[in-house]
C-alpha cells in the first residue's frame, strides 16, 4: 500500500511523461487491466486498448501539455483539475479538464477525464 | 480559516440541499462574489447571476440529485467526481460530472463543473 503522497507523485510524474508524446514511456504507469475513459467517448479497456488510444491521439497533434491547476488525494484516488493544451498545425487549443486517477500497486488502474467534447472538436476543426 | 474537514462538510451539505430544488436555501452557501462556471457555458459571475442560473435550471427539471462518488480536499479546494441525475418528464438522465469548489470564509467562492454538454443535451432532448 502506497501513501497519498506516493499516489500524488505517480500522477504528477505521469502527466509530465505524457508531455513527451512517447506512448511506450507511459506503459509502465498502467496496470494490465487499466480502464481509460474519456467520459464523452467509449472507454478503452485494458492496457493494449489504452496504448492504442494514446498512440492514435499522439498521431493527431504536434504537442500536448498538461498543466495541473488543482490536485487532491483521498486514499488511492487522485482528483485533478487541469488545462490540457493541444497544438495541431497552427492551432493551440487549451481544453479545461478534470480527471480522476485510481491507483493500485503503484500503477494507474483507472483514468477518467471529464471535458466538453464539443469544445475540443470546435477548436481543432479550425486546424483542418 | 476552516479546516479541510470543514470544507468537505460544507460541500457535502450544499450538494444535499441542492437536491431540494429550493434556490433561496442555497444562497447562504455562496459568497457575494461567487463565480459559478459550468465549463461548457459562460460563467455566472456574482451571487445574483448564480441564483438566476440555478432558478432557471430548477425550472427545467422535476428533480436533480447529486451522488458524490469521490471527494478529496487540499487546503480550501474541494474536488468531486459525481453522478448528477436529472428527471425531466419521463426521462431520467444521469450525467457524469467532476466539479471544483473553492471555499472562503466558510462559503463557496467558486464552483466549476466539467461535463460533456452534448451528452446532457442528447439525453434531455428525448424529453421534449
Amino acid at each position: 500500500m502506497g501513501t497519498e503522497a506516493d499516489a500524488e507523485r505517480l500522477v504528477r510524474e505521469f502527466c509530465d511523461v505524457f508531455d513527451g508524446r512517447n506512448t511506450e514511456a507511459l506503459r509502465p504507469y498502467f496496470t494490465d487491466d487499466v480502464v481509460y475513459h474519456n467520459i464523452p467517448l467509449d472507454p478503452a479497456v485494458g492496457i493494449e486498448a489504452t496504448m492504442a488510444f494514446i498512440e492514435g491521439f499522439f498521431g493527431m497533434c504536434e504537442s500536448m501539455t498538461i498543466e495541473t491547476l488543482h490536485l487532491a488525494v483521498r486514499g488511492n484516488v487522485v482528483l485533478t483539475e487541469r488545462m490540457d493544451t493541444f497544438t495541431v498545425g497552427q492551432v493551440v487549443a487549451p481544453l479545461p479538464v478534470m480527471g480522476t486517477f485510481e491507483i493500485r500497486d503503484g500503477k494507474i488502474s483507472a483514468w477518467r477525464d471529464y471535458f466538453d467534447l464539443g469544445q475540443i472538436t470546435a477548436m481543432l476543426s479550425e486546424a483542418t
